[in-house]
């Protein structure tokens, strides 16, 4: 990491929009002495419209400055706003807990990228409720732990995957092939990104490349949407498709598809470590 | 048209898939004296599966042998397995008679490739339920008629426009925004191709991307699809989408879905036009 | 055109990078009264690298306070970080030429977005070397003038181009066969568009789908960009292909990429108007 | 494998377009017992063309009638029309040695999708001129040879690599910076795949990522040919391009790259390996 990446950070904003948003934060870390690097915003075009902002910037010595510059920012420039704000530091590695079944290719697309230095994060572990992808997982030197789901102890196991995933700042569905329990998901509102096999909303449920097969659709695709308590409506971030042809079998669309949901994945996942993405209602305002 | 067209015809086949079909044609074909020029074909993977096939052939005085090899394939191939078929002579330019409303991009788009040699056929005329686009129509030198459509005239209306398409292979829906009574449909099947302003099955019904728009899909599409009797669930003939982001406005997917709906209808109604789509119950085989 | 349009501008802005500018373009509108509609900024990673900058705002009474606006950021903001800069108000419709030869399908797609809406300009007169596209063009009731170019009266004849032609902001080459001499190159920088039949810098020069077809590439494309003195080198504005495979001939190649190059010429010309691109050397920056 | 992967073998045909070639093929198999169960063609349109033909079929009991099989359609049907033609039975797994550099994305792609089953052959051996890459290779379990090549060895070396890869059915350089010498080439004629990080023919040579920014290109991409012995020129398999925009740096158009790579080379091995792919002169006919 660089003396430029150290000093690194990112400040995520969301509050009602009305002028002069731009002016205060921008004069605001002008004062401070950072350096805007990159800056976004989107307002929403309806009457009292929201409006959402992502800068990253510079500054030296941020480390010993991070606690005094959010303070200041709270009292002079947020409150006034009454904005919904969250400042984060290149620096602080995020840390990752991938859930997974027994297909590997959304984990390892994952895991390799990680490797190759391409997901800006720590994976700190994998937690699987089959024993298949131990090596391949334990390879790249990463803890792999078993934890059985079934029926009758939904509760237990869930609490026991809570509890084993603490401290990690986002959890990654790498097609994990288990309904999680409610309470579970409200413990991580937001911090919890799934790929789904399909176009969504087309093709919900499950054995999506199935329901695509018999209605002959000519592209098929993958959704990488954050989970919430209603199963596969959850905020998009990323979706993207391949063109078929009506000579593919299911097994081909499979295969096909798992290409495309493990970039559609990795996208997602990367943009969520780069706090790209801001969730709006049931969306997502995504700054690339 | 040259005599290499005048002479070139197609065949579409389907029947039960079993060995020799390939050979039974191409033989017949050969001691017709015809050169194959195109030859594809495709079987569905299940036991007691279909087989479906086209071939593209030229022969010397294709126009007076028409008949005879018609009669001919019939009794020495045809019938010993069972099959569907269908002859086209390229000579026979196909009719086409279009629906539509008010919004023109999808028609000036047929229209205009039609003007510039791309769609091979005859544009007969075009109906609409408005007068807003008659001139439009009536500059390419295409007779344009308005049939108004209410809740109390359908019956009588939809038996207007079915005499005055009569004569016509082909109808197309150029967003045409009534739905058609059963009666008219079962009238022309597989013989009215509909452009769809979204990826189906997704966002079925009305205003789709205002439903894409609420639900922050980061693609938006089109689906060109036959017209059966089930609203929106006609065999689909092509699809594409493009990408959008948070930041598009209703009015910024439909201008953006409008450019990809009239690429995908010229695309279908080419394909239909060159005789490359054969129906398998709610599927279609597209031979490209 | 509504209150908020009336009232639009945007900024364009160039100059060394440096920290503070954010803060003084935003704080300097902030004060005029202006709400920021968009912003985008861009800076190249150089040592001592370049800073680029578009500003959408709104004013009230913008009409009347443009030249005082244009005085005041002029003093007190430009001077000091030595920017390039320019204001053009969104009610100021831009004039556009379009000089074109015998294929119809870049400059039709022009004339039809212009008649949908789409394209903000006035689309002032279409200059041609043949006749054979007047028709098209007058049914659009746009004038049609035929200025004939041979390799002897080539310094009149682009004289009397560029006389018809002034008072545009804007020339579009929408496949104009012509190489236009450099005299009249230079008096119009950066306010040509070309359309280049190629995925430059592949197939620079004459008959690209020729060479594409030659060369058996999998992909054919377009390329829009600016005009400058070297041929097929100005800054690439906006590219896009289409796949292709080994049994299209060269004339299957050209209709696909008719279709490839009318997108990509579209996209181009919409952005210039919509002062999205900021040349930087001899590439563009595109603020989408 | 099963009975019907066992029993499956694919004709690749060129030969002079003339009448009866279809029928010829399909009439010797059908005589002979066996089922077709997929057939492409193309034909060359100039005058004197060439015809190329891809049969798969399934024939019991193939291995024992192998040969017969072999040399009856020598006689029957090959001279006849002076075909140059080959059969492969899917049951002989090809062999592949892959030839790499330092970076693994080709490599790993490869190595991963034949771990998943997804590419059809045995990968025997990784040669390298580096020790880098030494462990990610002998983790799949896949012999890794280090044979150091430079600019004094050159004869040896490739001597050295000819002898080890002995054997093998298919070499492919997946990211293998070296230029291979002209005799080498000579050995293994269109037995070479590589996989070269631009969209030919632009940007042929060295760092075309580097060119690409320098140009300011909206689309990066990637080709895979067979290897002859004009540098970067050989038969074009595969290409695909993604789009990228003015703030890439050298370093992400890399990136994004790679991507690109890493796919567009797995489908031309696939397809090399399924017996897809016919070269015709400079080009390449891929039946898909």
């Amino acid at each position: 990491m660089n003396m430029s990446t150290v000093n690194t950070a990112r400040l995520l904003i969301t509050c009602e929009d009305r002028p002069g948003i731009v002016q205060a934060v921008s004069s605001f870390l002008y004062h401070q002495g950072a350096n805007i690097t990159a800056l976004d915003q989107y307002a929403t075009e309806a009457q009292g419209g929201r409006y959402f902002m992502r800068v990253e910037f510079e500054l030296d010595h941020l480390e010993t400055r991070q606690d005094a510059l959010i303070d200041t920012f709270q009292k002079n420039v947020a409150e006034k706003y009454a904005m919904q704000w969250h400042l984060s530091c290149v620096r602080d590695i995020k840390k990752v807990g991938i859930l997974v079944s027994k297909v590997d290719h959304a984990l390892l697309e994952l895991l390799w990228r990680h490797a190759r230095g391409s997901l800006p994060c720590e994976i700190t572990q994998v937690i699987s409720n089959h024993e298949d992808l131990r090596e391949s997982v334990e390879n790249f030197g990463i803890p792999f732990t078993v934890v059985p789901v079934n029926k009758d102890n939904k509760v237990e196991a869930y609490a026991r995957i809570d509890e084993l995933m603490q401290g990690n700042d986002l959890l990654v569905l790498a097609r994990y092939m288990q309904i999680l329990n409610e309470d579970f998901v409200n413990k991580w509102p937001m911090k919890i990104i799934n790929i789904h096999h399909s176009f969504l909303p087309a093709f919900v449920g499950a054995n999506p490349y199935k329901q695509a097969y018999e209605k002959g659709v000519k592209l098929i695709g993958a959704t990488a949407h954050y989970v919430t308590a209603d199963l596969d409506q959850g905020p998009i971030i990323e979706q993207d498709v391949e063109r078929v042809s009506h000579d593919c079998t299911v097994e081909q669309l499979r295969e096909m598809g798992e290409d495309v949901e493990r970039n559609v994945l990795a996208r997602a996942v990367k943009w969520h470590l780069e706090d790209r993405i801001i969730v709006d209602g049931n969306k997502t305002v995504v700054f690339q």
